[in-house]
């Protein structure tokens, strides 16, 4: 028995209450209008704060204490320090320790090095984590072990959801490479630089608290102050906030494999062909193998012609860093760095400039970035007929990963997505995605290694590639090329328990993640 | 008739209701606890504005009309243009032209250039100035021809009362000498360079509707970002923002009248002898002739004994950049330039840091810098026997200027007022200041040519200038010796009517200024 759930205007099936709290079905793209005003933290006074700056208190414990710690709360943290985290586990197992029950943890991202909250999902601790969960995580959220409904959101939907109070953080713990003691901090210097800590603006300008945690303690004036100590309650200096060598994962590298590198070429192709490619675009690319070999295989191209991106909006690699170098990227626009030679970049390269994904993603604004973009690279794990994405489960049912920047980087003027034609035999074209991502009137072009899908309401791009010779088809007849080598796959069997919700740019529910049959 | 008033902690009476609106009396330093959250603006939505994320029409009036102008709105503006500000008596040109009343506007500052809107008070379009007013506009609001009450906040308290929503921003019009077409804007480059634009932070954040109106137009991105685009609604190109040689006054130079030259080192020399002065100790002095040359002293002390200032905070002048340049100080922050030495240095020297006034004045916030700062000089119109401190009218009861960023660093840990035992033969020290804009209890030592008085208060500074050879005396000998030059001044005569009220920087009531008495 599940709960009441209605058809939203993408045609599923969501709740009309998530977590005891009332949501919003989604309603179509740019159709839900915002109410009222933005979240209102409470009014600080400079008479409870120390007169000569000093917030450093002597443990992390300490911290969490004087900001009240206690059950319900809702803790957030960032996930500038990747697998290398050491501190948002600790943060559980001090409340654990403390007898505290039922926070919700906030996230911008987890990480497998965050598996041991598992215990305290399991001993009450955490009722439930509102971000992005992968491998064991994912998998206790699909199995319908956490206690709280997940809430997936994408980089810019948390920041949405933090401005207009849908989340309510009481406690920020904001790990930064660098800060003095009146709570400055930066993602630069020190030992554990992880070079922009772009996901920490919004939860320290609106959580009631804010701890900050640094092994790189300097004198006033820590800048550029990525987070303002005028937003810091505490500080506290520990030994070592992350393992230096996960802080960057070491996955960021070209693909070898020789059909990805069909894709990336072919997308290269694309790009060029189309007429999309020219001089001054703006553009995005992950940190996938495929993306990054579409990014050496676009910088190729703007160097033969003597063109030049205009900027490029990271996640930054060193690929992008030698665009930059080299003249082929005029900016790069960063609100993290994914390899070492991004955060080097970062600490000496004036034109690599941190840029929090408040600014760049929060649609919820005045604007933002991504719509500026001209190419958008993204990934997906499937696709369907109606040029729909996934992004969070595969199509054996599993909750895989967060969307990450995936849905605000959907609203780019050219949004492509190269994928493979299977995964492990198994088709990434289907029917219907498995959990629905991003609607498909925001998805332009699909690229595999057997051919390229063209939205058909992208008629423009239809007329400019004719006679290019590239092998354009129909998303139907790639999805059946597929079927035809690896047969259909068999859909996930759900039970009607919802284990996570899906929610838009907007803060709307767009889909919903069930509880997988187990038997 | 005037309203009713209370005695506020202060001893002083004021009223409980201000241009309609409650108001609380003032409590005594710390003492008022806010309630509640802070100001909470629309929440706007990515679908309102261009995609391609340019913001930029035709005309300012263009853009007030897209922002809704309409009678009774909160007009907003910065004073970074200075004397040579030609965009903001222009609001209230178009506004009167489309038969728009009762406006409040509210400046960070006003200047001599901004005296014609005095015809927009006489005919309606102004109900009244939420700002600093000098010379003819100080005139106007004391001889009680203004038709609201003046509010006159410091520079941190402007920023606490947008913060917490006591002032209401319905439309910013925000200067900036460089933008992008996003809204992004800061206060270098272009031909009307300023240097940093630090007041128009809060603003920003905090309006309904925000237009930026530069004279250079850049592309995406305009960094740093001073103003954020995601905040901004409209963007306005025009010929010339300023008059580049009045944007940088000229006044800002060292004294070379004697007497003043005699009050400046003795502040030296009190620094020096009392032991304040110290390697790594922070500082602030103003713009005004007698507080550079004492800058030029310390900087003088601090070179001969290989010392060096930690942080200077600006507004900044030359000397600072001096002390800058030849290592007597680590770093400027700095909310404001004040000569063209002081914007070049912003320009090019990384360690001269746009640090903006809602970070290092606001009350309302989690600390700030002005109580980190060792050394606070500061100026005053009078001062008296308690140490109580005035800076917005003269000993005659007229406005003659705003309260600046005075209140705010009363803060500090020492703050020195050096002044002229009298001016025009009008003494300085009086038995009680005709206008409280700050309590004595945060003044410490009042420096004329004729001695130095330490307030009882501190008996540690007095303890450590024993022995000095300082001309030590107490502010009743001072006081004495004054009238006995000058005779005992005449008091102000006032009416009932209140023209204007003092805020504290906590936002409470700290005192009033009444209409003159004229015949």
């Amino acid at each position: 028995m599940g709960p009441k759930t209605v058809k939203n205007a993408a045609g599923r099936l969501v709740p009309l209450e998530i977590n005891g709290e009332p949501v919003i079905p989604f309603k179509g793209i740019g159709k839900h209008r915002p109410q009222g005003g933005k979240y209102s933290p409470p009014v600080p006074t400079c008479s409870d704060y120390p007169s000569d700056g000093n917030k450093v208190v002597k443990s992390l414990e300490v911290a969490l204490r004087k900001c009240g710690l206690r059950s319900g709360m809702t803790i957030s943290t960032h996930h500038h320090m990747r697998d290398g985290d050491l501190i948002s586990n600790k943060i559980f197992e001090i409340a654990s320790s403390m007898g505290v029950k039922n926070l919700v943890w906030f996230p911008s991202a987890s990480f497998p090095c965050n598996d041991p909250v598992i215990k305290f999902l399991e001993d009450g601790t955490i009722n439930r984590i509102e971000g992005s969960m992968n491998g064991p995580l994912g998998r206790f959220v699909s199995e319908g072990k956490m206690k709280g409904t997940a809430v997936l959101r994408s980089h810019g939907g948390r920041v949405q959801a933090i401005q207009d109070g849908e989340v309510k953080i009481d406690i920020a713990v904001m790990v930064a490479p660098t800060a003095d003691p009146f709570g400055n901090a930066k993602g630069t210097g020190g030992k554990s630089s992880c070079g922009v800590i772009g996901y920490a603006k919004a939860d320290s300008m609106y959580a009631s608290r804010v701890i900050i945690v640094t092994d790189n303690l300097i004198d006033v004036p820590c800048y550029p102050m990525e987070i303002e100590g005028n937003y810091v309650d505490f500080v506290v200096v520990t030994d070592k906030i992350g393992i230096p060598e996960k802080i960057v994962s070491g996955t960021t590298q070209v693909t070898k494999s020789p059909d990805r590198l069909l894709i990336a070429e072919l997308t290269a192709s694309f790009l060029e062909k189309s007429g999309i490619l020219r001089d001054g675009i703006t553009m995005q690319a992950g940190a996938g193998g495929t993306s990054l070999a579409i990014a050496v295989f676009v910088s190729e191209i703007l160097k033969n012609k003597g063109w030049k991106s205009k900027f490029g909006f990271g996640g930054s690699t060193k690929y992008m860093v030698e665009m930059l170098e080299e003249g082929q990227m005029g900016y790069i626009l960063d609100a993290q760095a994914f390899d070492l030679d991004a955060v080097k970049s970062v600490e000496n390269n004036p034109e690599h400039i941190p840029y929090p994904v408040f600014n760049a993603y929060n649609y919820h604004s005045k604007g933002n970035l991504t719509s500026m973009m001209d190419i958008m690279i993204l990934g997906a794990t499937e696709v369907d007929l109606n040029f729909n994405g996934n992004v969070v489960t595969h199509s054996d049912g599993y909750l895989l990963h967060g969307i990450g920047g995936w849905q605000n980087c959907l609203h780019a003027r050219n949004v492509i997505i190269p994928v493979p034609l299977f995964r492990d035999r198994i088709p990434v074209i289907v029917d219907e995605v498995t959990t629905l991502c991003g609607p498909g009137e925001l998805i332009d072009v699909i690229i595999t290694e057997r051919g390229i899908a063209i939205n058909p309401l992208r008629k423009d791009l239809l007329k400019s590639i004719k006679g290019s010779g590239l092998p354009v088809r129909t998303i139907k007849e790639l999805k059946e090329e597929a079927e035809r080598i690896c047969g259909k796959p068999q859909k996930p069997q759900f039970d009607e328990k919802i284990v996570a919700a899906i929610k838009w740019v907007d803060g709307t529910v767009l889909d919903v993640v069930r509880k997988l049959k187990t038997n």
